[in-house]
């Protein structure tokens, strides 16, 4: 059974899995390759390998359990943390702890094993984006969860672990540090400026122009000031919107075109099987914002931060969260605006 | 020139460099392999291929330049911030910036192309950390600098380029981030107890025992209780010391032994040619605590943070610092204490 541990200086909290061996052998083997064989768990025909799913896209009255799907999201065969079971806090002399209680989900993008994200049509993109909404809310009617994630993690140089394109999803009962954060810097240029500071970033960014990546009706993209990674982007809806899970069907639409077109842009500046990581950085739940602090909802607004992993980090960004970016942002933006975006 | 730029949100700041080329292609390259050749940088004989030295260990009347040393402290080749210059701040609309100034070195460790930290004698290891604290104290005699970061990244997995076995020193105009937040972290536990979390922290692994590696008479390393990676582990002064660079020959002495213990035991346990990061937090300059916190001197305890470089991190942890690790921190110790020391 896993458990989350807070740290006594940082307040920063961990899970602690034993989801694999934990002897220290285990990690001198060399990486499982993935595989492209038969054998894949998220391909169809393969049903029974999974976990029952939790949510899927069926056409006419295929029944569960087919291969009448073209999305489906299923728990984790190995998940971090463990739906089962009652939310218990305790202390530990002096430090903080909880079980592992929350859940783990994989939503499996399509039926076809090589098929990436941005070369599936628009509407199945759209449909893929719906997907982590409605497991967001879904989740978000338990109690027990103060937060959701939604991450892609491309490629094994991102940490994938099975090449079947997939995302993920992460139920927990704490708000992650860097969420919380983001709202309290979000909240700290409201109390000073009465001002969404995302919408002064999305003003200065169309003032200078060089940081913009691309932009559609609701979405801009751009590369951050401050980026910590070569071209890392930012998707950020032009209006207030706090909350991921009170999208609508018309943003995704949006969403999913402004998502295509960045990633064709990527990969054709940074080679077709370019690897990344991706996060949905939304508001925590409806009742820790209202036991919390209400006025988030006023004051923060959801993304996505897209990170190419391109460069690896070394000890310095580790133990200090100070980073070095070796290619400016403007440089960056520069070069996805100059390749196609269809 | 490289520019420091603070992040709007999170207030972050980042170095933004172009030490290499920022088109896209470079990324694009396999990773130069490390090589062994005659051609190393930091071998004796070679001298001339790095800047003149600012520190170094010397055998009798051996002449600067010469190969005689047995330690040597240069200016990085590539710096990813410049001594030269005043430093200017300057906003950029909303953001906050300031030009590149500061200082990187290099640690060249020893002669030997291919002797690990822990394979020296212990006299030569101490000389190691002991020339961590001169190059500290010589930097902070630069008002312009506030942070002086120490760290080292052993092995390619870990981030090195060369693999002559060094350290790296940078010294910055700003606080890191983490820094900051360990700093009031503690200054919370304090005004809430009156008592220095780290003395804490050190009294509870003493009871509890299950997460302590080893000890000696002045230090003490244990696996954290809430570890973000396998096998990390700090080691912490089992008095209260603020400040790295006021350290003495003798904790040098003392540092020395249970580092070379520590570093045996990691690679018993998990091979020999593990590869690691390790970062020396300390509390910031004089200057800094004056004018912002003189109560970080009576809150704050230097210690040494190691990261073995076990398994990757994906794009849950990047995006969240929510970190999931796979073995519990009491098993790591367990291995760790299991193995030889000597």
């Amino acid at each position: 059974m896993s458990e989350l541990r807070k740290d006594p200086v940082l307040s920063r909290w961990v899970i602690i899995s034993r989801e694999r061996s934990n002897r220290p052998q285990v990690f001198k083997d060399t990486p499982a390759q993935l595989s492209d064989s038969g054998s894949c768990p998220f391909c169809p025909g393969n049903e029974h390998m999974t976990p029952p799913e939790v949510y899927s896209i069926r056409n006419g009255n295929a029944e569960e359990g087919d291969a009448g799907w073209s999305l489906r999201v299923v728990p984790n065969m190995f998940p971090v943390l463990r739906i089962e079971g009652d939310l218990e806090r305790r202390g530990v002399g002096m430090y903080d702890q909880m079980n592992g209680i929350g859940a783990h989900e994989v939503v499996i993008e399509s039926r076809d094993h090589r098929r990436l994200l941005h070369e599936h049509p628009l509407e199945h993109i759209v449909e893929i984006f719906r997907a982590y909404r409605e497991r967001m809310n879904d989740l978000l009617r338990d109690g027990r969860f103060e937060y959701i994630i939604v991450f892609k993690n491309q490629g094994m140089r991102a940490g994938a672990s099975l090449d079947h394109p997939h995302s993920q999803i992460v139920a927990l009962p704490i708000v992650p540090k860097r969420v919380m954060e983001e709202i309290h810097g979000s909240l700290q240029h409201w109390n000073q400026k009465k001002r969404c500071v995302y919408q002064d970033i999305i003003d200065q960014e169309v003032r200078m122009g060089e940081r913009i990546v691309c932009e559609n009706e609701r979405f801009i993209v751009f590369c951050p000031y401050a980026s910590i990674v070569p071209f890392e982007t930012c998707i950020l809806p032009k209006e207030h919107q706090p909350a991921y899970q009170r999208t609508s069907d018309d943003d995704h639409a949006s969403l999913a075109e402004i998502i295509r077109e960045l990633l064709n842009r990527y990969s054709r500046a940074l080679g077709i099987d370019f690897d990344y990581n991706f996060i949905i950085h939304t508001v925590p739940s409806d009742q820790w914002c209202q036991e919390n602090m209400p006025i988030a909802n006023s004051v923060y607004r959801w993304h996505i931060e897209f990170y190419p992993k391109l460069s690896k980090t070394a000890g310095f960004e580790w133990g200090t969260e100070f980073y070095i970016n070796p290619t400016p942002p403007e440089d960056a933006a520069a070069f996805l605006r100059e390749v196609a975006g269809e």
